[in-house]
């Protein structure tokens, strides 16, 4: 499970920082998290493949989060992609979609686009697979916009020493009953899948793009392994970053405490820092754990 | 004058070459020519200013020409421009760019975008001021796609050697007429405009990207200081070049020849090529004068 940051900019992008995007990566399956102008190019120079996008999810549709989407989609197409891939965002996406399609005359796909719009939803689960469900928020903004969570669920694991003990076989078919929580009898002898499991939990990762301070996010990034957070400007242009709806350094980082993530990631940086010091800094002084400032092409392990 | 290649991939952005854009400069004013993906991108790490750019030449709708306008418009307007944009570009350009900008919940800018589309002409001026002209062909491509070249107008200039020989000032107000051709009289000595002045020649920039060998272009380039062609193919693959409306390298070494440019810079090329010395080989065994292979943020000086 790992993140690839594909830019970390807010509005402007600059000779450093490309537009809003994030690649997670999880069991061969790669999901996308927003997609500003130029992400196709920086999935290229990062070297991860496109082909392997299933879902494509877009916190809102403000230029600099959706601009290269179209791109995207295009290049997939000309790469004859036959997946289909699945878009969660805002309502109005799927019409928005195809307007611009349209507009570029690049209606027909060589796959299936399955959209899926969100609405004015509190938390809530909107994707699930046995592996993983992701849940949505809609964030404090201007216009309609979604955090995300991915949460992998808790598995059973098999406990080998308490087999080994009770000279029970640590290769048996009746142990995927087991791994289920089925109480199993192996060669005659009754073994509780209660004694002879663990939990694994699973890993959860969190990203809020876009928002101003708004806490039911403590809710979405609880107890997340990594929380992705917007943090557009330094907490001396408070004011600046209300009217536009985004967070400070220190609100984001407030989150992050509140939701004892086990790792903050900030991004979404303002053009008017060069350098994320003074940023990182004022984010310290509030969140005592792990703190990374995103910088493009960063990997972050989960 | 001078033009700044912004990008130069056909299709998909590489690591090294954005989507096709070009950004001519002449006395203050700004030409872009097509606009890819992440070409605002591009004009920031060249350090231009977007603000200077006053017309935006389309070739035509495919993408990988086109993507990148939406963002530069919007970039624009968030940095408070006024000054009018005019765009041109093939019919339906308008609608599109309208039909995009919805989308994406921009439609009100701060500057008025003045939209002029071309139809299915011949080699015709489409834009003239007392300084210049900018004539426009349509090409041979699978949608329609247009070529642009940039005429300075001749000048006179006033011979001061022979003022000085004639005893006749050199500064006086009188000059200006003769600079128009008109004869004149200063202190009473008669002055004929063709005496007293020479023409210095204006010079001329053309660019056809997209398309496939038309042998019209010879005259949209005819005697050019700079002529900017597409070659997206080797020689060795010329059915590839045919099928998708575009050249290979010795036919656009063939119009360069054709049209006695006086430097030739192919661009636009395949992502097949990493680097294009064996495509450089075969346009210099047919076209003789001095020739470019472009690269992204060259610039080159007319």
């Amino acid at each position: 499970m790992k993140l690839k940051i594909l830019g970390t900019s807010s509005a402007f992008p600059t000779k450093d920082r490309n537009q809003t995007a994030g690649l997670f990566t999880y069991s061969g399956e790669s999901f996308l998290f927003d997609c500003g102008e130029g992400t196709q190019r920086q999935i290229r120079i990062a070297r991860e493949n496109p082909q392997k996008i299933t879902k494509i999810f877009i916190s809102h549709w403000h230029g600099d989060h959706v601009l290269g989407l179209p791109g995207l989609l295009m290049s997939m197409a000309m790469n004859q992609r036959k997946t289909p891939l699945e878009i969660y965002g805002p309502k109005g996406t799927g019409k928005k979609i195809a307007a611009i399609m349209k507009a570029y005359e690049h209606e027909k796909l060589s796959y299936r686009l399955i959209i899926n719009e969100l609405s004015n939803i509190k938390l809530k689960t909107i994707c699930e697979t046995d592996k993983y469900k992701i849940n949505a928020l809609k964030l404090k903004h201007p216009i309609p916009c979604f955090g995300y969570s991915f949460e992998e669920k808790t598995r059973l694991r098999i406990d080998t020493n308490y087999l080994n003990s009770k000279g029970i076989p640590t290769q048996h078919i009746a142990l995927k009953r087991l791994q289920r929580g089925k109480d199993v009898v192996i060669e005659g002898k009754k073994i509780k899948a209660k004694d002879a499991t663990y939990a694994r939990h699973g890993k959860k990762f969190a990203i809020t793009i876009d928002t101003a301070y708004y806490t039911p996010i403590v809710e979405l990034a609880k107890d997340a392994d990594l929380f992705v957070c917007e943090a557009t400007f330094s907490n001396k242009v408070k004011s600046s970053a209300e009217k536009g709806g985004h967070m400070t350094t220190k609100e984001a980082a407030r989150l992050g405490k509140q939701a004892k993530v086990k790792h903050l990631v900030l991004t979404h940086f303002s053009q008017r820092y060069r350098s994320t010091k003074e940023l990182q800094q004022e984010a310290k002084s509030v969140f005592k754990g792990k703190l990374t400032m995103a910088k493009d092409f960063m990997e972050i392990k989960i």
